[in-house]
């Protein structure tokens, strides 16, 4: 949960030399500067219906500073009301995809907390570490698909961050450390709660979270971290954007209800997550979204080529 | 959810040679047609206590019809409880497991559902997805285990039947795929509340979910989705046979109380999964199986030597 | 949950030649012996901070008898409480990790079980089946983290008291045998309620609890029933010990708070778990530990270098 | 759950003098006879909309009989697919509500089950409680709402079924009794599970199903099990008519969807229940019914002067 | 969940003739008028600690309008932050209580949601009814004590607001009436989640939900809805505002860690909510308020004359 | 949670006037003196198979010091083990059932315990408070049902306690008081958790538990705390053993099959309680005890005539 945030390493940070033109503008945070609210976030739309958001303090690791935690949940909100996003892409400006916590400017939220008595102390502490954690929720909540691309080191916080995102796509030089028993402290923004639902190796995730070491791309790929490994940042963008494009094409009634049930069903009974899904689909089957697809099935089209409506 | 014949394909249908005499028996359709009373299903007793369901609408690549809806729940009622059947073979005949939804005899049923409003269309909507549910809930509620050999395609509905059973087999051209977003729709009779349970790495089944790629054998196997591929659909069958029999040849009062446990825990909390083991064994360790098997093992004989009462 | 003690083997058993004097000393049971309350557990201290749990009666290839089930609850209750304990190292005395229950002595206890008519039994019975169970859920309250490190044979009860624990490290020779149903009954003690939520492909929990099947290290590992294989004992218990290191040398509030969560976590939804989290940690981030790491941290020294207050 | 017929008491059974024609040919029994495909159940349409389902055994005190587990499943499955029915009053023909289980009758099926060993016989006694606990189960999934009117004993059995209905009245003379206990069981097929949540009063719902003792209706109304009292059987039927009417007459949208999500609502937490219930209402609210009933209410006409299609 | 403002009875609104001076500002909306930012509400401190939200739109009988939803969660969430408030008290200006929601203003929102086809429309109508479900949930999750004092009607929307709240007192004169049957809807922002938790009997609760019937001041005392019932509104407030004054004088730690963990258990198992509730106090008995009390109990004062610190 | 001793109305203390001999001797506390492990409990027989358990420290008014905390979980275990135990009653010895916590005892269990650090400290309070609910969770985990009779005042600890048994009864001039908040705290050693589901008004429960005000016995009994109210203690106590005669006297494989089940059901959901007790009485139907008492029953003799065996 934490940034350690070695200066040297940042005297090597460079502009990254991207593919080609289109994911060039696509992804770069400057395309959406002169319009864009928040200030550790770049939001862009690399193509249509995607939404790109990116963490945006490439010069302190991407570290996870105060303006971080409320920007998010602001940008998530959004997408979630916009019509005109279907999927979003997470992934981090410059050399690695975060260092996590920014420990020095956070320090006076959570650390620094104070009250009356001890008692009181830990109503304010509590009522923070609340407020953090939903910084992750909103990307769960968020009815859009969301998929998270981790190049370089993804630590701490970073690892409470891609747990709650939807896909996971890494590039050859990725690690991920679940760093927080190394300050001190239980982490307490998600990776306990979502990392053993999210890969299938209890032993692993424990080992992970009782040790803090590093694990790498390989690991991430054949634990079911991640579900994609691309040589590099460029190659995993493009192939973010591509998937991105897979889902942004379809009915978002479909693609919103999946994720929607999906999320319902890691956290209850498969009788319970067959009833809601009954529910939910009584209304949903209604959409004239089948019947386009289904005619596109019968004339051999793909179900990209039809168009939907907003949702 | 959904089936998409490709009728180029079908020309090419021609019988499997399967490798021995034996096989051909226990598999063949045809054994039990004489006295079948379903039309989408060829149910056959190819070894002691082993039953063997079989898609059987291969011209149709085994895509799920209104008759198929139905006679899935009265086949498995009556395997449930049949004292002479202690295991059941699941698999497809033909070129494929299965298309999915047979859709263009589906349709009436969920698709052009109507009523005097929205609400009362979606009240019988909700009434037939509730009752498809079903379909392959059976499956889980039948105590005796289910082992799903598949070939070729699994395509839609297919992924939620086969995420229903207990074991699930493959060859290695098979491939799966959660085809329902591509009709405009979520999967809404098991795949999003199983598939989750069933395979360790949350990003592949979201990834699976939300874009409808193709998951190959390879990718079944490392993902735990199957527990094992063979060669081909003979080596599969004679696999799962074999198999099948290990299990019909143990104490039934171990198997099906292993079976409901398993699919109890799933549920529960572990603690919760413990008490009701506790409860369940009360009774069920006054076997005389027990007995029986412990002597065998003293003696150095299989556990397969052993005869046990029916249950 | 039995065991079949090949006698044959065990004129073939001799002592381990450990690779150094260190773990000679760390691990040998005789170390402890002079003290050791347990008749069936060896007891010793490797290192600061660790405690060694083995399992202690090669000859009977550590079956465990009736002394095993009250003695394991004993001793983790003392881990538990003594503050010079933060983290514990399971394994296995002589030629394998364990054979399961010792038949022989356990069949009064549970087979032999009376009472004046079947429902009267039955109550008996379960008594016994809950206390059974409650050794290895020790392992689970025990706040401080469990290693286990299993060579060569780890069958029946074997298997519930190794996923009771938090990690599983194994030697290439070792494999896994949920036996129950050989002996005529559904594991009862812990397997079918935690193996599932210990390793992501339910097909191939389903088939090892099923079939009785062995799998071996590479399958334990490919599965995540293990994090990591090792040549032989003396390589894993050499990286058992470090691993323990690890632990031990960190904060034991972030260690305990850690574990106490992620099992939490297992049996609740995330929202469930974000809650207690937050409600754990208003408290516990008040600890020094946490200023302490950073300042580690900022004089980028290792977290193992700073010295914490016992817990 | 067991009936015992004072055949002293039999002998002064009498005919119902009812108060009105109306009332006689709705409740009568034989009304129905002629078409009725059942023999411990009458059922008739004492008005629009309004399903009357009455014990019909009077000889026998409506003990239940091996039938009457059959055909209530059978007749509550009926009602739940009949949109003539909106509403349903179970009531017992008479001189009491019921005597609760036909001991003599139901024997052999639960008592004297048998297997070939106590393991087999459990599995076979849990098969029928099962199939009983379904008998009362139903009338809980049957979407309309049901009001029980119980006059004189309610014994057993009888509780089970009354407290798995909506709504409950009683005559002055009425009483209620957990008898199970007199019989040397613990109730297995709804009481211990739906009394707690029915009334108010732990430490009454536990003398009561501890002590076997009689609750009559002054105690049933303040501890909230029924929430009328009438003065005889007649003034009970005519209530119960009337309410039914009253239910009957409105939206059956807006009633079956209340019972269902009050039934849900029961069983899951505050959030859980709101969770389904906007799912519920997305597509429930698209209903004629709301705008006819606002319209109604803006003229200050009934909500009963509207009419609804069935559902 | 519908307002059905009687013109007619409009006309005889009168002010209140309050009992005492300290009351009468107190209670006054005007008092906070120069400064509220609401138009349904008036929030006023009638004395240290305590708040008074009243709604007040007295004119249209409080029906709850558009604005009412928003201004509702702005208003908690502002008590919720505020150290200055320990305890709230809501009670309805002019004639009633609340009438209920403005059919007329919300009709917009929720009946003439719209969408290019029924799914779409449904999602935009789930959005609409999650929305109004959090102004009642917002009172639930403030941890201030909130009592409600009712007067007259409270009708549909009315019955969920006060059953979201802590403590119930109404006026001889009051009523409620679960109306929303009424309007061919079922209820869907609490009262069919809330309104069983809050009562014992549930044959009432149905009863009330099913037939849209009035519950007079004596029914809603016996069956413990509200815990108090006052001759008048003025003596009501009264009683009110002293048991405030009894809540806020104690240690807002003790007050607010009984809140939570009230609501906690409500939705939680006795095992689940003795854990969290340990969880809670392991950092909240390390206040100073328990030595205060403490050493006040030793001295025979009351509790009451011990200042605690802000919280 | 605290105990307020009233030293001047301690003086006033004398001997009961017991209404006869037999009641004498059952309930005095002397009878079991001469054996009696505990300092805080007299435990006696007062008639066959019916444990009388007495808050036994009448001069401190029963107040709960440190000793009585692990008494009463040892007196507990006892009793659940003891097959001539087959029901419990429980009140109190002296002028008041109890006047909760003993404060000055206690004190440096809970509120001295110390730490290196805040964190530590917590973690130490945490161990306190999860050992000091388990001294009431003991009653809830015991089979045999507790009676508890209570007179007098039953102040903080005391109510946690009454709400952890089965069955509550009290004089006329008891009265109750969830004194916490009194204290600075928020109760915890289960009041807050069981309270709620022991009574149906939740409002009660609130205002109860935020105001600390006393109920009495009539409120007790008309919000159902209390089943039945006697004039007396004398009265109650020969009431008391009266009821626990009926429940000794009737088949214990049924009594506490019913106890466990009823526990059960309060913390599932129906549906899982009805497969609990299915699962339960597939082997308790298998005791001679419902054949014998049906067979009673065939000669019209009462259920009390029949011998059990023990359990």
């Amino acid at each position: 949960m934490l940034s350690f945030i070695s200066r040297s390493t940042l005297t090597k940070y460079r502009g990254l030399s991207l593919p080609s033109r289109f994911v060039i503008r696509a992804m770069s945070s400057s395309s959406s500067s002169p319009t864009s609210p928040y200030t550790t976030l770049a939001v862009s739309r690399p193509a249509e219906s995607i939404t790109h958001v990116e963490l945006n303090r490439p010069e302190k690791r991407n570290a996870m500073n105060r303006a971080f935690w409320s920007e998010m949940v602001e940008c998530f909100n959004e997408i979630a009301a916009d019509p005109d996003s279907r999927v979003v892409v997470v992934s981090g400006a410059g050399k690695i995809f975060t260092a996590g916590i920014d420990l020095m400017d956070i320090a006076g939220d959570v650390l620094q907390t104070d009250g009356d008595d001890t008692a009181r102390t830990s109503w304010n502490i509590r009522n923070t570490i609340v407020k953090y954690q939903e910084t992750f929720s909103v990307i769960e909540k968020c009815p859009k698909p969301v998929i998270v691309a981790i190049h370089g080191a993804c630590v701490g916080g970073g690892v409470d961050l891609v747990t709650a995102c939807d896909i996971r796509l890494c590039t050859q030089d990725a690690w991920f450390q679940v760093k927080e028993v190394d300050i001190g402290l239980a982490a307490d923004v998600g990776t306990l709660q979502r990392l053993p639902k999210v890969i299938g190796s209890r032993s692993l995730v424990n080992e992970l979270a009782l040790t803090a070491r590093k694990m790498y791309a390989d690991e991430a790929k054949s634990s079911g971290l991640v579900s994609r490994v691309f040589a590099d940042k460029d190659a995993m963008m493009a192939g973010a954007l591509e998937m991105a494009g897979e889902i942004a094409a379809r009915s978002p009634v479909a693609i919103q209800g999946t994720k929607v049930n999906l999320v319902y069903s890691r956290d209850h009974s498969v009788a319970e997550g067959l009833n809601y899904m009954a529910t939910w689909n009584m209304s949903m089957l209604q959409t004239h979204d089948v019947m386009k697809s289904a005619q596109a099935a019968m004339e051999k089209k793909s179900p990209k080529s039809v168009t939907f409506s907003k949702l």
